[in-house]
């Protein structure tokens, strides 16, 4: 994988979303929304043979994510696609998916943004060019009827995400809370959710990152380092 | 304490309930609803010099309860009452509180009751005589402007509980999840919500109860054993 620190570098979310989502094996397509640099679907072409679709609104990271998916010889099945998910582009708006995954940006457009931050950065996290409600209900009018939507998010946003994923008709069904470390609260939350799914939330072993020693623990490893 | 099991006896729910909820130490006031045989409202004045009223619906329970309060020589600082949290005695309703407490009844009125299940634990875990929409607006109702309402609930729920929070202006504001042991889903949650409070949850470091040797963890002893 190409990254650039000046763009933005997929990080742990990025990857835990990639294994954390419920695939089809055999077929099937799949939508990745705020793609980034295209980590969320290179990942997933390891666990799946699902056409896949991959947007992001820069073209520098539509750019970037192009180079990664000929890199990874993953041309063949994934497409990398420049645009705004609030003006979908028409292949992707007329199509519905068995799977749509998103690693929005974390921070609402009113809190302030950090210092020195540049506009690619800006936008990746920040929500400027598109809200989580912008994010849920596409993610919803994209879907199929029973598929799935899995997003990462901040956990300090859940009472958010589940208000907004029910108000879209996608019914919450499994979550896992990520952890730096024993003792403190998590900072990540993993949610997938099924279109039109009866109401009843799995909460799945929690994922610490590192043990005692400042080390990944086995579990984070068996995720996130396995190819 | 006395705890009868043709009645309902206490469980681990109720004793990290009466350890979760933040409460004022030196005075104010407490409503635990659904209290049972009382022990959440006993377990709280090791931990505050607040008034605490207690609720239940059944009889038996209240009297369980009142002489659980007595040989605990709690008698003044704990009042239990018999009431229907639908229709508070007056002494109550008049009140508003610096903490609401309420351990209630996990399963859905449309859920086959279980088998051979006496009517005090019918009761006391399918919602007949008080849904969980009930529970969430009679707290909030009961609770003073940025006070404090921390339930324990099953997790499968927690997608119901945080909107109906928010619908009655109750912000979820601090969560802990509780694992029967590692890599098993959570079985339990703590939430706790500020009326009126910002936006933003925190999820807690995970309680798991048993370890790999089927023995209590350190940290569970810590919060469950500890008097």
């Amino acid at each position: 994988m190409i990254q650039k620190p000046s763009l933005f570098s997929f990080s742990i979310d990025a990857v835990l979303l990639g294994r954390f989502v419920r695939v089809p094996i055999q077929k099937g397509n799949i939508l990745d929304l705020c793609t980034g640099n295209g980590i969320v679907a290179i990942l997933l072409t390891t666990r799946t043979k699902a056409t896949i679709d991959a947007l992001d609104i820069q073209p520098e990271l539509v750019e970037l994510a192009n180079r990664n998916v000929l890199m990874n010889q993953k041309g063949n099945q994934v497409s990398i696609l420049e645009g705004d998910l609030n003006d979908l582009p028409a292949s992707v708006q007329q199509k519905k998916y068995d799977v749509v995954t998103c690693n929005p940006p974390y921070f609402e457009k009113g809190q302030a943004l950090e210092k020195n931050l540049n506009p690619h950065f800006a936008i990746a996290r920040h929500e400027l060019h598109c809200t989580l409600e912008d994010v849920i209900r596409v993610c919803s009018e994209q879907v199929k009827y029973k598929g799935k939507v899995a997003i990462v998010h901040r956990p300090e946003r859940m009472t958010d995400i589940l208000l907004l994923m029910r108000k879209y008709q996608l019914e919450p069904k499994r979550m896992q809370l990520v952890y730096p470390k024993e003792g403190k609260s998590a900072n990540m939350v993993l949610i997938e959710a099924i279109k039109g799914g009866k109401a009843g939330l799995e909460t799945l072993s929690p994922l610490m990152v590192f043990d005692e020693d400042d080390q990944y623990t086995e579990r984070f490893k068996e995720v996130y380092v396995r190819q």
